[in-house]
């Protein structure tokens, strides 16, 4: 068994992390830690582990939960995980970080998005970006994880097969993503109560948001030069789900079968990445509770564009969905294990 | 390995079945059929099965698949499991049935709340009641169940204990109960046409809803006596999810603790019951998904009455988790195997 | 033209009585006030009024306001307005309370229900209960008005021709209530969270709710007798409309078009109040946006029990558009000037 | 007053201009005409009307009732105003046209979009695109009026002048757009049943939705050159509301506020163009249920390009609304008489 602790378990990604992991015939969950409910049940904030898992949250003290288990995954806001761990935590454990801490390897860049500075930056050389598909064989001898964001989960999935063959103008690329209101997480806000976003739609982070230096590091690195994109995140008035529509030039004319062929020669082995048919488009409530990434993709011969939709669930694949890939991967487990359902419909 | 055929897999419930069957590691499905999808793959109707299970289906050819199963799950509207299934079949195959063919047992009510004659009466002695709760024991050597409506679980569970020991009065009994739209089923509608109901809340078959029989049967066999009830269902703005809030007389003043140990007493044992706390009531979110049923109560000696709250997820502990509930009962397995998992909070 | 003054214009309440008021053809508004917001501009507040009505909020000086204008609203939580409104107000300029304060006239119901002192209890006696199909004839002359409770003005209005005739039993008042989110107001709240509110259901303050002795006193009033009601609120995932479903014993057995003539004979000239056709029952989103209280029945002659639902939306009929309706009766004009309009649908 | 017509009342856009006409002190409702609901009352298909406007539907007569009106409204499919209108019925009655028959000059873009056969192609030049805010000067004297879809009108204000100072690269343009449901109707379908769009979201028509080339006529003829756009509608899953994400690359670095006197100098006067202040962005409950048109935009100097976010109600300022402006326009009334108010919320 592999005995886990979960720092920070009472946000959004925190609960999905403690249901997943109770769920894992691999995993023993040896510690809850949490800022604001010390001493309370779990099951008594959220009441649908009701009389299932009563295990008491206690103190975010990552030290000494270190010599008790076998890997920390930390779902806290960024700036956090930098604080809490170094060389003498990895040496004791494995860490996942659900945060954003070592997701950009370059520091500056990360400092001036984040608008911080980070306290750990001797780590981010041995940081491992765990987007399992595109990482695997350096997750599979990691110490530290970053898992990777919600957003760019999506975003780079469907287009790493076209960068990788170099069929797509790099300068022309715009990710346009949608998601639902639990990527805004449990902390209240006027922009997250109910009858402020319920029936309503917006944009926001315009040019700004966060994630982009982050997609646009992968993407640069699969691609072997710079990219640069246009990412538009907006808010949609559901709880769960995220679409990217992403727009690029194709270098030259072809078919949808010739694209076919390509997401199938990167793709076709893997469980989580599932291409659709042609004439069907991914929507997010085939994949909702699941950690698949649906694609789905259309040529437009008029404009020279290769428009490709993905989705996946933001708290499973876009969190702690890939966060438990990435620890079978680690612990040499199936892939799937624990995470292999499918969506429940209609839910 | 116990052999499925789901009659009717492409409806709701239909399709919860599959779900539930697919990960259930005691069960080969081995049939899946449908009226109008005959030959199609099933992981074209429900893309959420892409890739994961691509099983066609077949024709209803109940007699055929009698031959090759240990179990049939027929999930059709009511009037056509009582064409279909007659002794010859049940003595080849257990059959459980999701539809209301069976659940009352009094034909003439059947046939005057449903406006339709019973074309298979001769099994309604014989057909056992699924509310495993209540009917443990009957269920275990039946070979025909009747798997109980949604309302109608939430309802009777909730109100048992109160007339198990006699301590409400039978003629004071209102059942005010909400929906979501799964409920009303996949047939397209102008009443769950999305912009007609989405936003918009409204009661329906007041004083008329063929729930109401079966309720009253069920509450009556418990009470040992003709109990009426005023049951009003009402249709909400959301996938899923059934509330029931119950209001009866207190025959004597009672506290809460003393009601508590009431329910302690017929469910401190039953895994997918849970009381909640003391002035925590239950609320849909914490069951979607799951095949619990939530309970909490609260007295109001003001008008000397009870009121009784219960949550459930209409299509699991309402439909197909039951169902598969009573598999569990009828082959001998721990009655929580396949349908243990708690809801997806937030989804 | 009637200058009017809002006060706590920023709240939800407060809002829809500016909507309504700028949009009055006979109303100035002259002053509106807000607490958080001083001299901030209403359109950077709430957006859908921009460039329309860019005027700046104020300091909550009643006594100030009082003196130039005819006509004060105050959109507060209870406890406020008593401590803000004497009889001098009074003597300058008339009052419409839409909070709690003075919608009780027995000062220790409310001290005890509200759990609060009562700051202008010398008022209660002459504060006039704003419902204004039943107490039209006291609201013309009155100086302070207490704007109706949502849930109240729902209850009452579909009960009150059964009390008037008596009709029903008095012990036998079951008020099942559902209400959309917008009833929770503006203030944050982990209740109210999109995440944690969309998608489920639940019910709240049952037997303890503050609105029970309020609909009590009415329903008393008009019955010249002592009722008590169990009243059991729901929150419902939506931002509109509040139904009610109302259950009484049938003193004698009475057809459905006798019961008809009852409301008829009450409500025939009355614009604001709908009575729906047999077998149809009122829906929440065909009085959504407008000031119409939509009243629907069914007698089940099983159990000797009357069901009536109504509906309204209970930002309008249930708050700022009774409030305007009480303002056209004060002044003698049409009492539907201004919320004449119907339900935007589907919105 | 103003005589009018609306054949097809009783779909969405003709409901929707039933209840604005029916609000508008100049116009008199003289025929509303249906397939479905041929002399059925009108308050009993919608009955938010109840009892308010009880008119009978007749048939669909256009040319009995183009003797009777002065303007008549056609809320129809695509091809069957083209089989209904002729210059016989414009000499009687001025006619707006809310399908897509008119909208585009070109017979064969037309035929071939449409996959069908144009019945009046001899009127497309006379026929005016009703984009009030673009085409003023030429609606004031047209007999024919193409009320532009949805999209069309809420993509091309956003970007119209950017094209008219010709300062984007007219090869680079993307709009993503994002629909409520209304948009489809109200015919029932499998996709729009409410289990099935609820809590999901999804791209469809992508690089083939019928909209395309509307906008790219409108924005040629702005442009004065040959605009191709790639448009890609997304179903959100709320009931009004369309959010346009557009995209161009600038021709020269420009900053906000050059942008900003761009935007004014074109709309500074437009009573239903809002722009928003910077670093705000529009969102549709800013204007659902009113006839503004609300534009922000950013400007990424990192990819050199402009984004600009627009907003309207689906219902109104994209088809309803903008037709009772264009009536005004040809009536030469205020031009937001009738539909001056601004969105209910939170609704």
């Amino acid at each position: 068994m592999i005995k886990a602790g979960i720092i920070g378990a009472t946000g959004y990604v925190g609960t999905e992390l403690v249901r997943l992991l109770k769920n894992h015939n691999n995993v023993d969950i040896k510690f809850i830690t949490s800022q604001s409910y010390i001493d309370k049940e779990y099951d008594s904030i959220y009441e649908n582990f009701r009389d299932v898992f009563p295990m008491k949250c206690t103190e975010q003290n990552v030290e000494l939960i270190a010599n008790e288990v076998d890997v920390i995954f930390m779902a806290l806001p960024h700036g956090i995980a930098s604080k809490e761990i170094d060389s003498k935590i990895l040496e004791k454990t494995k860490v996942i970080d659900l945060g954003a801490d070592y997701r950009i390897s370059d520091r500056e860049i990360y400092e001036n998005w984040y608008n911080t500075s980070h306290l750990s930056s001797e780590l981010l050389d041995e940081a491992v970006y765990g987007l399992c598909e595109i990482n695997r064989e350096k997750i599979k001898k990691a110490r530290l994880i970053a898992n990777p964001g919600c957003y760019p989960t999506c975003s780079i999935l469907t287009l790493a097969p076209l960068f990788k063959e170099n069929i797509i103008d790099i300068e022309s690329i715009i990710i346009d993503a949608k998601s639902g209101v639990t990527g805004a997480g449990r902390s209240l806000n006027i922009g997250t109560h109910y009858t402020e976003c319920n029936e309503s739609m917006k944009a926001y982070g315009i040019a700004s948001h966060r994630h982009t230096p982050e997609i646009e590091e992968q993407l640069s690195c699969i691609a072997n030069n710079n990219v640069f994109v246009s990412f538009t995140p907006h808010l949609i008035p559901m709880n769960r789900g995220i679409l990217t529509t992403s727009y690029a030039k194709l270098k030259d004319k072809l078919t949808y079968e010739e694209v076919k062929k390509i997401y199938e020669k990167h793709y076709k082995d893997e469980y989580f990445i599932r291409l659709t048919k042609e004439n069907v488009l991914p929507e997010t409530k085939w994949v909702k509770g699941s950690n698949f990434c649906d694609i789905g993709f259309k040529i437009d011969d008029r404009t020279g564009r290769i428009i490709v939709v993905g989705a996946i669930d933001n708290m499973i694949k876009g969190a702690a969905g890939q966060a438990v890939q990435n620890m079978n991967i680690l612990f040499g487990l199936d892939e799937s294990t624990g995470i292999n359902g499918v969506s429940i419909f209609p839910v």
